[in-house]
């Protein structure tokens, strides 16, 4: 059964490079599961940074929507995975949906099958609840979503972490 | 003279659910006393949500402004009181007196009140000022004030936490 | 060569408030070198307010932009130097430059310039990343590059500290 790491923190709080880091001290490939969708070409700079701060021992794999059914059987061989991230995923959950009802119950199913992979598994989530109420209610809810989702991943995982200037605080 | 337990974070962090599981550690009738004031679906529906999440010792008091004076002496025989919560508070405190001069006075008002308590006190807040600076005015006087608030309280406590992602991280 | 401690929070975390305190164990003159400009009575209120808050110890020195050339060889003599915050230093910066190409680079400067000094070194930064994504792409563009500069900081320093409702919590 899948160790599951939760790591959090703020915009670049260096949440993925240590989780990251985490995941090349396994020996053996490695995969990386981008929920980003490239739309724009803030985004694409982006995806890009971080593909270049990665060794070559990463496989990667896309996927803006169903984690659970795409994220192949047994790891497809490699000994760690990192999902980076989950905020990213409920924003497009949340476009397609247009309500957070089976938000729950979609991440659920991505607990059951992380747990049944044969590797490390790490999970990278966005803190958003710590400014000022934001003024948009659309905002509102979003951020209400994605502190339950950090909940509730959190609770399932083996080890959790908060980073902050780049250094881990262990929270699990 | 009551133990104050202080207990901050982010939205949907976790604060209350931790809070009010500490509670109800304590045998016996626990009080909980609610700052917000509905007045919108959006609230209501948050209201309801908390109150079906607690179970039936508990007492509830709705108070948005008066909280020295409105918690019964001794805490109604109750063994634990839930403060929920100053960020709150403030709000309805700043919306009566149109600034912030006199909320520190309030606030060692209200701590003196909680500290003669023959229970055990738990203080939730919201951690607000971890985000990008507000262009309002009102918002960048509002977070200035929570975060001289949650220091106030911080210090008066006996025990301090931070919940991230639903863990607690002790601060004191 | 210096000892170099980092301080970050949320506004009105006390950070600042730490840090001074972390300074005035030292014996001797100390030196704080202010990177805010005062540009309207908001700000000029909170400088003079902070300015009260310390002991006569204190020289003053307020340079928004080259720290590495104005703080004095030696820190003049100072046992302890306080600069308070990296997140204004950053913004005065982005002003002048426009963009963020050479933070990095200048953020390097400054971190050598203070390791050459014989004094114990206090930084203090900014949170502003962990609330909602901001809607203003300068915003983000400012978010992502003060985390860049504290992560760097934070890197370089021998101890790292985050406050939350002016309780220290150290990262390092």
């Amino acid at each position: 059964m899948a160790r599951i790491v939760y790591v959090s923190g703020g915009a670049r709080s260096g949440k993925s490079g240590y989780a990251q880091k985490r995941a090349e001290e396994h020996a053996g490939a490695l995969l990386y599961v981008a929920t980003a969708e490239v739309r724009d070409a803030e985004m694409a700079e982006r995806v890009d940074r971080h593909r270049l701060a990665r060794d070559a021992r990463w496989r990667s794999l896309e996927e803006p929507l169903d984690l659970a059914g795409k994220i192949p059987p047994a790891a497809g061989g490699c000994e760690a995975i990192l999902v980076d991230c989950l905020t990213l995923w409920l924003s497009n959950l949340l476009e397609r949906t247009g309500d957070g009802l089976e938000i729950t119950d979609e991440a659920n199913r991505l607990i059951a099958a992380l747990r049944q992979l044969d590797a490390a598994v790490y999970i990278v989530s966005n803190e958003v609840g710590s400014g000022i109420v934001p003024e948009n209610r659309l905002a509102r809810c979003f951020r209400d979503l994605a502190g339950l989702l950090n909940q509730q991943f959190a609770a399932a995982a083996d080890e959790a972490w908060m980073v902050v200037s780049g250094l881990p605080l262990r929270l699990k």
